[in-house]
């Protein structure tokens, strides 16, 4: 293997040969292959794509660079969600514990906030003792034992995609579709699944800002999963606003709960059954969405659902008394609220404000070195299209000092808009794709 | 500055500006910057070029890495050429004694072999005891003393080209125009010229395949020198064959030798006196081509030039006896007659499988490691449009072995095609730019 010569066809427009690709990315893991190489190549990949075989190729290489979760025993139908990653995102917290107990093995492997986005893994260590590093044989045998496992990306799992990752973090080469599309399927097919469910999300807090990009990025991952046997369905959902009203680690957790108690705000426990419906159907535990949803919702109405998230919680070494006092959650020493300024209609609660916003309060990572305040964030009462009275309360800040509250102020006042009138928000659900096409919903 | 926002913008085909680059080179030179942060964005630049600016910047920054020859005390022209790389092509060794004994300064700084091409310091390196590595200090020196100089690129002058350089060849990055000429011109500019002329070299021996690729690599050029007070003269010349009859280092110095006591090729003496009589009037001595070439032909006729080559040889250690005794550079032990095999017209003489002969012989590099043999090689006596008969003799092979021999016999069958008739060969010298545009010479 010649690795200028790989590097001249690519930028030429010309096609690699999967075995071309395979060794070249293992020889990359390897540290055979120096970091400049790869860099010149990820940069020609961005001017010229890769296409179905050649994605595939280096999704197949970054899976046999590392381990894989060995599930494959279990007798069960093994699914998970993957969002594209949004602001008060709490869906996978609910959807773990829902499904895994009706029956399905959910093997569900998350990452930290990314830019203004929150992420999993943060939102449950904000859990007192809650231990999200388990090994893959931990994950393993818990998954056996209760169904789930909440985990983060361990060294054992795609070593490839995390050099790979890193290095395009480092060279502008993250917002390519086949990139994207190969690294988040390699972890999902290296955790045996038999379907994944995709929550693509939409708007002005999304990572694309192209409807047409989020569909392309949506039907690679479906054919790469194909590939694998592994069905994938993709949902677009709505990221013009924050789902459901807490943003901010332990404060989502604590929403999160809310919702397995059968309460909670109802753009959150919609987006959740939709993507759950999807991975019921796909489990083949419910041959319609309405089956599915009528069982999601008797295993919440029954506690079923909430125990199962104690039972996780305890597992992963976590206070699961959380659930019955949720005030042993951390708490921020500062409340405040924020008001609107004048009568009107709500026109906007811009996303990436308010996700950039829980960051300046402490509550997300400015570079990896950070630590994360997991008591502080939002709770955003206010939506797009609601009529406020001028005076009325739109959210409530926590943060760590009376100053903090004054930041958080301006925050909401810069994100939250209030006109006479306004465009009507994105569907929260409008779109859904499968191996078949892109179907409307809205 | 953030290098990654950089590249990222040059990704997207927006302009860096000057003060940005210069950082950014100057950063990569003392190693701040990452070599795979650099590969991107070279490869970048592959796709979105850079403009007369950004590439005036480039070079200035390569300059500004490393130290210049300091010439600017010499109250005579400074001039040098500049040839783009063929198969035969010891202009050079002609040139820069025959313009210096007219009393112009020409600091010659050259390099190795490369590719399927010479190299002028391979070819001086054949003379017992030449030496190439002069210092800046010997350089200035030199040419203080005896108007000429011809080294090697020194690690004193433009680091950050060479090390830029090497990362373009490990990349894929090495045929791009802008870069190709703030390389070429950065060298030019440190050696504190007043005026270069380059040959642009044209045909199936060129690096470039397409004239207006080499018009436009001109162009480029002349730009950077006018943005630096150095008039560029450019002539475009024919490589479809090779430069002359000699192929091989000390086959080309013994030529050369030739061609300054008024003998040798036709075509190697009339690209030789079309450059240096662009040479002459940027060097203000001569008013006219014309006239030009009448100094040059006196300067041959008294044996000035000749003498001025045997100083230089001296003075850089050399055996300067090797002017009056040509057997005293490095004989090859085998030499063979390579005869037509048929009668016809010379169709073509492929320089590029020429010169791979001479490597294939052991007179050039496959890697960098390999040494070479300065005595082997080929003297091809058969032109294009020439008439031969068969069984006349068409090339001498000299060679380190009779297996050698053969080896050559079949690179020479591949490389001269003899037929009934065929295309008339290039025009050898076709066009003539300056910075007022081309001007079509044939």
């Amino acid at each position: 293997m010649i690795v200028p010569r790989l590097i001249e066809r690519k930028r030429n427009g010309e096609k690699l040969e999967p075995q071309e690709l395979r060794e070249l990315v293992l020889a990359y893991a390897a540290g055979q292959v120096p970091d400049y190489q790869m860099a010149a190549l990820l940069m020609a990949v961005y001017f010229r794509g890769l296409d179905r075989a050649e994605m595939n190729a280096l999704m197949d290489a970054m899976i046999e660079s590392g381990k894989r979760l060995d599930l494959s025993r279990l007798p069960i139908p093994r699914i998970d969600k993957h969002s594209t990653g949004g602001v008060g995102d709490k869906v996978s917290l609910i959807l773990a514990p829902l499904i895994a107990s009706l029956g399905v093995a959910v093997p569900m492997m998350s990452g930290r906030g990314l830019g203004h986005t929150g992420g999993t893994l943060d939102k449950l260590e904000s859990i007192p003792g809650f231990r999200t590093a388990l090994t893959l044989a931990e994950a393993e045998k818990q998954i056996t034992r209760i169904g789930c496992a909440m985990l983060g990306q361990t060294d054992e799992i795609v070593p490839a995609d995390r050099k790979i990752y890193a290095l395009r973090d480092a060279t502008a080469t993250v917002e390519v579709i086949p990139l994207i599309a190969a690294s988040i399927m390699s972890k999902k097919i290296a955790e045996s699944l038999t379907g994944l469910v995709l929550d693509i999300k939409r708007g002005s807090g999304s990572f694309l800002p192209e409807l047409n990009q989020e569909i392309e990025l949506a039907q690679a991952m479906i054919d790469l999963g194909a590939q694998h046997r592994c069905p994938v369905v993709a949902l677009v959902t709505a990221m013009d606003r924050p789902l459901g009203h807490a943003c901010g680690n332990a404060l989502e957790v604590a929403e999160a709960i809310e919702v397995l108690k059968g309460a909670g705000p109802p753009d959150l426990i919609e987006v959740t059954f939709a993507l759950g419906a999807e991975m019921l159907v796909l489990a083949t535990l419910a041959s319609t969405r309405e089956g599915a949803r009528a069982m999601m919702e008797a295993a919440i109405g029954s506690g079923k659902a909430l125990r199962k998230f104690e039972e996780i919680v305890s597992a992963q070494g976590g206070d699961a008394g959380i659930v019955k006092d949720p005030l042993r959650l951390p708490q921020a020493r500062h409340r405040g609220e924020f008001t609107a300024q004048r009568e009107g209609v709500v026109q906007s609660v811009d996303p990436r404000t308010v996700g950039y916003g829980v960051i300046a309060l402490g509550g997300g990572r400015r570079n990896m070195e950070e630590k994360v305040d997991p008591s502080v964030g939002f709770v955003i009462t206010a939506k797009p299209a609601l009529h406020v009275m001028k005076g009325q309360v739109l959210a409530t800040i926590h943060a760590r000092s009376k100053k903090d509250l004054d930041t958080a102020w301006s925050v909401l006042e810069r994100a939250i808009v209030i006109s006479d009138s306004g465009p009507p928000p994105l569907p929260l659900v409008s779109h859904r794709i499968t191996v078949r096409g892109v179907e409307s919903l809205a």
